[in-house]
């Protein structure tokens, strides 16, 4: 899951101002990418949530199902094209968008504790655990990152609730889409043989 | 170093396009960020060469120096357009074509030869020795990669003069941006107290 703190909630935004005019949607578009592209194919067990709140009808959240998704390209573009559509979606409870991209108006909290009914909340940071010096996860596990930005100190007393363990991934601090990159690995070392 | 087999040598193309027009630059430009962007910063203590082979004038090479590097953002349109500039740079030996960016017309085997005199070479491949295990780096190192494509019988040919250690980062087949990422955040470990 990926907090865009003021990441847009409007379909009206323009595909060559990914950057700029988006509340920073760009960086959970390569939070996409990282979570599921492998070089042939796509991860089928993996499933993400980007919680949108910004301006101007948060929130919204799109939720990736690896299993579902088709139309799925590593470009930057390409993926705001799905998520733009996904925005322009009317939608009572959560609605298809597309293949695999659903939309709907669930709130972090909403998210968070649908999450944590059916598997473990992890939080990374970078004074945490060592993730690679962590047990074997048992059961799914929900890793939950901000954007360019921390999660506030309201965002992290909710997130308090569901007993989140702190994995750390290194002492650097690095961008949300690396930081997935690094536990998808992670996660594929512990299933190999 | 990263091998754009097809890549485009032509500053003739679209920022509005990177994925269909230009050979596959936009991996190329994946590999930039990821090379080089933490939360906070540059990272300094890296080089990346891109090696562009398509057509219309065969190879150029990209030269991106992280201590001297200016205006590299982290979506892909923008660093499209610092390899379009460089690409429309005029050049007789290695240019200067914005702070941090160099471009000649080096071959991939011109490249490989400079870059071997001051650093062990690393291939990267699934089927290589777990990187996580290989002893600590005395020297600088260099990481060959392919774009969506492995290096070519010729390429790897040229590379096993250079006596390259063959580190693997796991046994699924990852983008090549993912594999630096991985390789960062690994170098990045070894450096921590």
């Amino acid at each position: 899951m990926v907090l865009g703190h003021r990441a847009t909630t409007s379909a009206e935004f323009s595909l060559d101002d990914l950057s700029g005019a988006t509340g920073r949607l760009d960086i959970l578009l390569r939070c996409i990418t990282s979570s599921f592209h492998l070089s042939h194919g796509i991860r089928t067990d993996v499933e993400t949530h980007l919680i949108l709140q910004g301006p101007p009808n948060p929130p919204r959240t799109l939720r990736f199902v690896g299993s579902e998704l088709k139309y799925l390209n590593p470009d930057e573009r390409s993926t705001a094209a799905l998520v733009r559509n996904a925005l322009s979606a009317k939608n009572e409870g959560e609605t298809k968008a597309s293949p695999g991209v659903y939309i709907s108006s669930r709130s972090y909290p909403d998210v968070i504790s649908l999450l944590a009914k059916n598997s473990q909340i992890y939080y990374l940071k970078e004074d945490g655990h060592d993730m690679r010096k962590m047990p074997s996860f048992e059961q799914d596990a929900t890793f939950v990152l901000g954007d360019d930005r921390d999660l506030t100190p309201e965002e992290e007393e909710i997130l308090s609730q569901y007993n989140p363990l702190k994995a750390s991934l290194g002492k650097k601090s690095l961008h949300a889409d690396h930081c997935i990159v690094i536990v998808n690995n992670e996660l594929d070392r512990r299933c190999e043989p």
